[in-house]
């Protein structure tokens, strides 16, 4: 069975959680059979570990982590292949696939700019 | 004149500017007469002034600053409103608008949505 997982940086700021509600909310509607967590490097609940074992305990076996991060730096190229790889470890048969970064994807891109555009 | 400012936080990673370069280049596209500048808070150059001061420069009198922040914490609702407070000292017959964070805009959530599903 196959799951997302959002992963953000996260923030001390507690509405930063909204977007990813949000998102976990569309991507739900769109697909009730897959399960959504969401999950952060630090500051924000959950942490990625725990959404990687909420969706093991699932019966998840594919797990599709979505960056929501403008561009891929140090946090989506170091750090979390390291807690992927760490999870490898633990779930041997649990497989993970990272996907481009949110704001490395042209429909996404399209929307900011229309958004900047409204009104101008 | 008009002219539209995409504000973001900055980072270390040069990467990061990115998505800044390709959102202006559809706002240029949609729009050839508008001036588009992207400004930043720290790290990533140029600061917000210094954009400011490059549209002002260019008979710009009306600036929508538009935030490239997943959600409004403290940079978005402090150091934005200080920095723009500056500006409007500075820039006396200069109005100055600040857009939602784009992570608050429904087509970008459902853009970011549509990419966390494609293949799911």
């Amino acid at each position: 069975m196959k799951g997302i997982i959002l992963f953000g940086h996260g923030a001390r700021n507690p509405e930063y959680i909204e977007p990813f509600k949000r998102i976990r909310a569309v991507v739900m509607g769109q697909k009730p059979g897959v399960p959504v967590e969401v999950g952060f490097l630090e500051l924000t609940q959950p942490p990625l570990e725990a959404s990687i074992e909420c969706l093991v305990s699932l019966g998840v076996n594919e797990i599709k982590v979505v960056p929501i991060f403008f561009a891929p730096g140090r946090h989506v190229l170091k750090d979390l292949p390291q807690l992927i790889g760490h999870a490898m470890e633990r779930f041997p048969g649990v497989e993970f696939e990272v996907a481009a970064c949110v704001g490395e994807v042209d429909n996404v891109i399209a929307a900011m700019a229309a958004h900047a555009v409204a009104g101008a």
